[in-house]
């Protein structure tokens, strides 16, 4: 690095490196990627194995260039990349990390901020603060909870779980026969309790069957399912909740970022009913993986929950500051804020209105498509951004179709089962994609279907 | 970005965005940091709210420039950063985000590659074996063993406390007094039970001191205790578990990394006996937060308390497939493992060799100055990079030196308490620490101890 003192050169032993010029090139190589994504195939064309077998059995002795690092990444890596990045990824939740929020991560890691405790990161811990309130001001949140970030959903809702459990003295949790997979992990990893409540024709918990709670720790809701995209009635589930002690969990990873949008507002009614709320913007909120938030109205009990400070950790401002690990599980905590206020800076509250509103119209489209031609049928209410359909004809030949759509690269779709029924999925969400990508995911649709 | 068809330009609603132009500009913020770091503050010389204070209360409404977001990081959230990339960051375990890992996150970020299943992401999963394989054999660990990433060490030994009370049915934690506070949190969080075993005069858990295992789900053993770096006799501790049917997981977050260097794997002996390892290469191994490595020799033991794979996450790959998130909490995973290929390439075996070396080295002669002072005692055996001392004179002496050299700015350093003694830390592992800043760190604690 030019104008640097010699001995604060980053040298890495083989030689002297430049890290502008080594920048330059992994930004060149990020542009590249991003322009010509739309023409690689979607879904990884690799079998288990393939990308190991290509890769040496040890590390180097002696260090390499970077350049050597970008040619691999190109020739061994990028085959068995899964294109999150693409248009046409129409799979589990489709998600973009985007540019803002890409160059944020750059600059987050050459920080290397590490929030242990307030004094180890006081602008990454203040600024959590700041991007939460943010955020929770534009999804139309009460204002006053307390917000930090977590890696994944999976983790907000084991945290809420634990601070339940901490609250309440009891170790049931309840939510819907559609809820998501990580409550079921974080009771088994709590050696909790887990009842599954029956859903709606609609696949919302039926809150009439929610059954006694006086000895549940906490329901979890969801707005947004990951299957359909269903709104659970949080409104009476939060009625029950409050009769019993019981704390409310409410799921929106998913469906939260469309809250920008006061017309989907009416999907949030009741959660400012909740003890704990989850709201992932790496998946619909245009922010690289990792940032899953976590509010609560009840900020006491999460702290009560994880609040362990050693000796080695107590410092004199602790008194007047924040040390947001001891909210949540993990002591050292990356510097995710800076991606998320770099997107919500860069989009700006009209802008993620519009990526949200852009993907939900092309999402009612492609839902007029398949309601408008023969021999294919809707399989639940379209909500915002999925459509779940199916060919006429048993499960067999759904589960065909999509193995071929996927192997044909030219989009990647997933799947569930609805009332015992194999159904696919199409969700929207890329900032990238046109209305010509969600044709194209049509008419191979049909293509292949003619083909079975 | 030129050459980008126009459906495919990724706008942000208020203009056009060139990411190439944005993205050099952040290298050159992040390469103008590098450079200038070490003439910044250490430590942030802000109080509680004063970086909040100066951010807006909303989000914007419309989209701002990439420029204004690197505009404030500047002038309003770099007051508020304490370097952790500062040749003279001596607090807590000094680290360093090196360059290769720094433009790695940058291309992690770019591909935003979703781990929740082998075909999601088959390079990012397969590249986490490889890399775990090939830090395995740079630590001289068993080959065979089964590796993924987790965010910290904390997550780490959490997950390890899972599997052992899954594989054991037992619910009691053991570690010693010097144990980590993860460990206290992660019993806390499962409502296990905790019992802390005394350490020796050199501050390593008394083997003679176990008790009874017999209702002990795991022993969690330490190489290298945050306090003092100190190791736990790990072959009598595994003797321990042996007979009595007891999980031993090793936490060697900090020290791990050492053991690039053959003449430290003295402290892994009995290492290649535990159930589970953690090692931190965010904390000494030049990647960037996060990156915690968690191995295990029993497998399957993990995926049976981890595995929960619902209807809509099932794949016809499934059954030769590796998914990663079967073996620990989150489902969604990020592409941790491209910056620790970056790392490993771009210093191989020698490069990371010579930096744990250099940072022991330098510890070697801060030692020596201390031990050669009149006033100043050592209070630990320095066994790695780290070195722990302090003034003779009573404890509030030694908090006030440590509160006034820190808000010098020169430096950045923290403290334990030792059999009730308040100790300075001095921790070196920044790849840019020279022996110059290691002299300034002396020479600002001789100055600031004359004037106390």
């Amino acid at each position: 690095m030019s104008g640097m003192p010699r001995g604060r050169r980053r040298e890495r032993g083989g030689g002297v490196s430049d890290f502008r010029t080594d920048g330059y090139a992994a930004i060149d190589w990020a542009a590249n990627y991003l322009e010509r994504v739309g023409e690689l195939p979607v879904l990884a064309q690799v079998a288990p194995g393939d990308i190991r077998a290509r890769l040496p059995a040890r590390a180097p002795d002696d260090p390499e260039p970077f350049s050597a690092v970008l040619r691999d990444l190109d020739e061994i890596l990028l085959p068995g990349v899964t294109h999150w990045q693409h248009p046409r990824y129409f799979a589990y939740f489709a998600t973009s990390a985007s540019e803002p929020g890409i160059l944020a991560e750059l600059l987050a890691a050459t920080l290397n901020s590490i929030a242990i405790l307030w004094r180890t990161a006081p602008a990454a811990t203040e600024l959590e603060g700041v991007v939460l309130d943010w955020t929770a001001e534009l999804l139309g949140l009460p204002s006053g909870w307390h917000g930090h970030i977590e890696d994944s959903a999976s983790t907000s809702t084991f945290a809420a779980c634990v601070a339940a459990r901490e609250a309440t003295g009891r170790d049931l949790i309840v939510c819907a026969e559609h809820g998501h997979s990580s409550i079921e992990k974080a009771a088994r990893m709590l050696g909790m309790r887990l009842r599954k409540v029956p859903v709606d024709d609609q696949f919302r918990l039926r809150a009439d069957a929610l059954g006694d709670l006086s000895d549940a720790a906490v329901v979890v809701a969801t707005v947004g399912t990951t299957a359909t995209t269903a709104v659970d009635p949080v409104p009476a589930i939060a009625d029950a909740c409050a009769a019993s002690g019981t704390w409310l969990h409410v799921d929106a990873a998913y469906a939260g970022s469309a809250m920008v949008c006061p017309e989907y507002r009416w999907a949030f009614a009741g959660v400012d009913r909740a003890d704990s709320l989850v709201v992932n913007p790496h998946k619909w909120l245009l922010t690289p993986m990792d940032c899953s938030l976590l509010w609560t109205s009840r900020r006491e009990d999460f702290r009560r929950a994880f609040s362990v400070v050693p000796e080695y950790l107590r410092t004199p401002d602790a008194e007047d500051s924040l040390s947001l690990s001891e909210y949540g599980p993990a002591l050292g905590r990356r510097f995710r804020a800076l991606k998320l206020w770099a997107v919500l800076r860069c989009y700006g509250r009209s802008g993620l209105q519009r990526h949200i509103r852009s993907g939900i119209s092309l999402a009612e489209r492609f839902e007029a498509w398949v309601a408008d031609a023969d021999g294919w049928e809707l399989c639940a209410p379209r909500t915002f951004s999925l459509v779940c359909f199916r060919l006429e004809g048993d499960d067999e030949r759904n589960r065909r179709l999509l193995e071929r759509v996927n192997a044909s690269g030219e989009l990647f779709m997933s799947h569930a089962v609805l009332n015992g029924r194999y159904v696919l999925r199409l969700a929207i969400g890329q900032v990238s994609t046109t209305e010509a990508d969600v044709r194209r995911a049509w008419d191979v649709l049909v293509r292949e279907a003619a083909r079975l």
